[in-house]
């Protein structure tokens, strides 16, 4: 602002200054401030660097409800991770509604596809493309980057795009924005008619060929232009023929040099060397490079404002760097930003939530929020944010007996992992109900146990938290629907399976020839319990029982709900040398191992109470044989009760609650099953003073 | 942006356009598109809304560097809470040093300077001002706002501000910033020369004076002003005698009036009302006001962009808006926002940090980060975020053998609060270690519980979580430095007291007349565990014994570690009817009573192990008596091992670090207690196997 006291006049008049400036590069098609001479390159002035005033007079801005293209390529685990963070930063800022092109692999496209179908986000639209149709066209290509062919793939944008896009702000997973995508978008206009690609300049010496003996890298026109962050005008490049273009110069340059260092970025900036008349010189503030010998101190201890980090180091955030904590910080906001707040609508701007999310906002209006079970309620049909296989995750290989353990928890349950490891070595699926903020916590959980961060066969899906109540059911069924092997046992985190249970559990389902007999049946698990924190896990069967009559062990729950378990029958299972059938009965909820395409969890059943005997009602309603296997067993380790089960405890209003959603749930079990699910009413009616 | 294949000069010619009024606006003074005519009032066009081009054409920034300053009333816990929340989110967005000016009362300035100074954000600054001597200054004015008399307070800024002051923004506590405070600050360049107070339209209809029969509020120009967000021209307010004239006038309405509805704002529009050059009309996007009957939905719906939310209901985050999912998203975002990524510096603006600031960054950077302890010594030096006094709070009367429980907890054991509070009927200090999340979580958790809610003498400290090591002894430090009695019970969460143990120790300090002789004591208060999560807790000693002779219960951690409470001398405690003194030997690590000002515990012990024993170690080479009282009593209730005491045990660094870290404490006793401290190396040499 003006000094104060400055006759007005005077600012009036260095207004009139930089207006004539401005609209000159309107009428001659070139911005001093944005031009090669002078704001690109790390030689001259960035971007708005002396005086706030006279650059933060912004270009235009596009229109209200103008809808932005962005396009990213992204494929595996650990980039769409990333993706997710950069996204998020996008959001975070932007007051446009955004189509997302992501070229994906299929890991990233289930992973992404899911996260973004459970997210709802207004004003958001997704466009997948297939990253394994567009290999024959870069795979001819020698690359030695660390981003592998995908990092080429965004060569071939301007040919997949849809020909009605026009222009495209392409990025690489490893940016983050702290300011509103739109001002990146409205540089297009600072375009010359020739001008098709808008990129920011090297912040590196790189290009300059000089960094040690025979470094030879591909031509470039000075420092070279980096492409983490590119504007394409695409409607112009196809009409130049650019994807001719740039394949005469890669196969031109692979003549003389063996590979690309630094994939698209070599080509791209070969093609500039070339024609430099196609390149828009973007201001250094939209592409902060953090690389290990990075120049960028230049750009950002002057610029006013930082708009676009890039973490192009492949040491990400852990790059030596003296801000680095300043940059570091700001990325951190994003990585433990809670996602769903940025599920906020575009005032003004029409249609922004696809028909699903339509329906759940009608219904959650619908709701009375006077009622006693309204919070109940309303966690019901919370849709939470689902990020499936969070870290790396390799499927199990095909196997017919194959089993999947299957468990949910929150973050203070991690320290069971580890044990929970040693005790299964096959695949498992599990969901962990967290924040974002505790994602992360949890990631570096895992990459620091030498226990976790070995085993790729365990797939981690993270269920952002929402609402009160603890969705125990609809963890469950994610956790269930990710399974990959025919069977699956559903387990509880607070139980340590015997150490031979799950070869034990395929030999058992081979033997009793349950897949070539399409035989339907529930293998019960039975469960014990010990109160001990350190306790020396039993080996064997006999082990067990000794522990069991020397009263170190008890049968689960033997004390406190002996019905749960009361039909597993106990006695018959200490002599018993083969499967025997049991009987099911009021309030029983064994751990089971069924078939994966078995009945999902009732999500009704939220926060404490009936989650598990809702369902072995239902595995009962539709004929399961229910089998006991007289070698296996779990055992439950102690821990602190759960805020919902001291609330159940304490409130009346819970126990109500949960009364009327069981009757709910027998109702539709009338409906769906007829007079054979009368057992059940019949026998709901002597353990109503329970849950 | 301009439609693609629109000739260039097109967008020229409305650029001219645009800036041929803006520039009138600097030499005519008045600026159509912020004038009252237009922008400013309800029923005219928002500011940006029909197109974003034109708006967009930001007023001149502040310089870079160029210092703003705020001032903000603040009074009491709640406020003080809301108050941080505004903070973030002007943090967030800004890139300007700011200065706050916060007029507070006692309770406030002391949360609000522990918070600051443990904050260390660089380029902030804070002066604080005692609203008590401002009380006479206003204290006349009748008010039946819900601010008290703290919202009047307001009117007297101009004059307590310093001279060499000549803008302020004003802001109440329930406001949240989404864009940066520079770009409100800039608008006081459009203020004319007889401008002085820069507001926005009152967003209801509550000065119409239609709302009821009767229905008489002050008089206002239109809808009149709100006084959340103010702009105000200090310098030419004092030339214009604003002192004088907002008294003069509230006299005169006050003959008509019976008090103030809405405090300043009353005030504020009965001055403007009578002389309307006064004000500077501000775009409704600076102050979109959430009330119960608001209007602002014309002032969003039209805009491009929203500036800043006020939660002008007193019903606060509970308002009944149909778009306030999206306004609370806004805000909640600030409240779990990580107040530590804060900490960012401004590039390129000079001398920032406090010195302390200073050392401390200077300490970390010596570090060095191959060392293996390096994770324990950065912990050491990590000065956490602390809020004291989170919820409201009364201390409690000065009562010479009052004892207060100190103890420190995270959000695992937010459940043991209830139980605690049933067990311990006297005051307490308790630090939390939380992340700002979490703190809302356990804000919730109070209000919603029927015990914790009615107990004011609970004093609730966040010390925000950084860094991956529990800091257990600062967090004790924490609450052993806000306890308010002559005494501090040194007690664990896990523990629940004898129901009789505040009445038994302030009868025991004042029968051993602690307080009277000066006698430096620490009472020993003998520790019991059982591993059953329900169990009936003893009634008296007698009780105890039985349950212990039954096998219910231990001595506290019998078999694991005898030696951290042997010298209690369990059997001798059994029979004894009065204290009796015992000698400190290694590894004891007893619960004691002491006085308040007893030595603080040691931060250099982070994570798991000896944080307790070199406590006990410093009292004891203070000469402190160790007392252990006949009938005083705690016990242990079961939880699962932290993930400190897992890695503890699995990684041998941390177990080496400790060893390290003990050596140091060991050689820091020597230089202070000379000879005398020999006695612990000695003893330090046999138990070196364990921890």
């Amino acid at each position: 602002m003006l000094p104060r006291g400055r006759p007005r006049a005077l600012g009036a008049a260095t207004l009139l200054l930089v207006v004539v400036v401005v609209v000159g590069f309107f009428l001659f098609g070139r911005d001093p401030e944005y031009g090669l001479q002078a704001t690109a390159t790390l030689d001259g002035d960035p971007y708005g660097s002396r005086n706030r005033s006279t650059s933060d007079l912004q270009p235009l801005l596009p229109l209200k409800c103008e809808l932005l293209h962005v396009a990213i390529v992204c494929a595996g685990h650990n980039s769409s991770r990333e993706v997710i963070t950069l996204v998020k930063s996008v959001l975070f800022y932007r007051k446009n509604p955004l189509h997302l092109h992501l070229v994906t692999d299929a890991v990233a496209r289930s992973i992404l596809e899911t996260l973004f179908r459970t997210w709802m986000v207004p004003a958001v639209t997704i466009r997948f493309y297939d990253a394994e149709e567009l290999k024959p066209w870069i795979s001819w290509i020698p690359n030695k980057h660390y981003s592998g062919l995908y990092g080429l793939m965004k060569l071939v944008l301007p040919s997949i795009l849809p020909l009605s896009l026009a222009r495209v702000v392409v990025l690489d997973t490893d940016v983050t924005f702290s300011s509103d995508i739109a001002e990146l978008w409205a540089l297009f206009v600072h375009f010359s008619d020739k001008q098709v690609i808008g990129l920011v300049e090297n912040q590196s010496d790189w290009y300059l060929g000089n960094l040690w003996k025979n470094h030879k890298p591909w031509p470039a026109l000075g420092r070279g232009f980096n492409t983490g962050v590119i504007l394409l005008q695409l409607d112009r490049l196809r009409q130049s023929g650019w994807e001719q273009m740039w394949k005469l110069m890669a196969k031109r340059e692979l003549l003389t040099l063996q590979a690309t260092s630094l994939a698209d970025q070599d080509v791209f900036n070969a093609v500039i060397k070339e024609h430099p008349e196609l390149v828009h010189p973007l201001p250094c503030v939209w592409n902060v490079q953090l690389s290990d010998h990075t120049l960028a101190e230049r750009c950002y201890l002057e610029a006013a404002d930082l708009k676009v980090i890039h973490w192009n180091s492949p040491k990400k955030l852990r790059v030596k760097n003296k801000h680095a904590e300043f940059f570091r910080n700001l990325h951190l906001t994003f990585l433990g930003y809670d996602g769903k707040l940025l599920r906020r609508e575009l005032f003004g701007c029409p249609s922004q939530l696809p028909a699903e999310a339509e329906q759940l906002q009608q219904a959650m209006a619908q709701l009375d929020e006077e009622e006693p079970c309204f919070e109940f309620r309303q966690q019901q049909l919370t849709v939470h944010r689902v990020h499936i296989t969070f870290l790396p995750h390799q499927p199990p290989p095909p196997r017919p007996h194959d089993v999947t353990l299957v468990a949910q928890l929150s973050m203070d349950r991690l320290q069971m992992l580890e044990a929970l490891c040693r005790h299964w070595s096959g695949p498992m699926s599990l969901a962990l109900y967290l924040t974002d903020a505790e994602a992360q916590q949890f990631l570096h959980f895992v990459e620091t146990s030498p226990v976790l961060s070995v085993r790729k066969d365990v797939a981690y899906h993270i269920v952002y938290r929402e609402g009160p109540l603890y969705p125990v059911n609809q963890l469950r069924n994610v956790a269930l629907a990710q399974a990959l092997t025919p069977y699956v046992f559903l387990s509880d985190i607070d139980f340590l399976p015997a150490y031979s249970l799950y070869d034990y559990l395929r030999a058992s389902i081979e033997q009793l020839e349950l897949s070539s007999l399409q035989r339907k049946a529930a293998l019960v698990v039975p469960a014990f319990e010990t109160l001990h924190y350190r306790f020396s896990f039993p080996n064997s069967k006999a082990e067990l029982l000794t522990l069991l009559d020397a009263g170190s062990l008890y049968t689960f729950r033997y004390h406190e709900w002996p019905q749960g378990h009361a039909p597993t029958d106990y006695a018959r299972w200490r002599e018993a040398q083969a499967p025997y059938r049991v009987q099911w009965a009021a309030d029983y909820e064994p751990y089971v191992v069924v078939p994966r395409d078995c009945p999902r969890y009732d999500p009704r059943f939220v926060g404490f109470g009936w989650n598990k005997v809702a369902h072995i009602i239902e595995l009962d309603a539709q004929e399961y044989e229910l089998l006991v296997l007289p070698e296996a067993f779990s055992i439950h380790l102690p821990h602190a009760p759960s805020l919902d089960i001291s609330r159940f405890r304490s409130s009346p209003t819970y126990r109500d609650c949960l009364q009327a959603f069981k009757e709910e749930f027998h109702q539709d079990l009338s409906r769906r099953y007829g007079a054979a699910a009368l057992k059940y009413l019949t026998a709901l009616q002597p353990s109503q003073s329970r849950a």
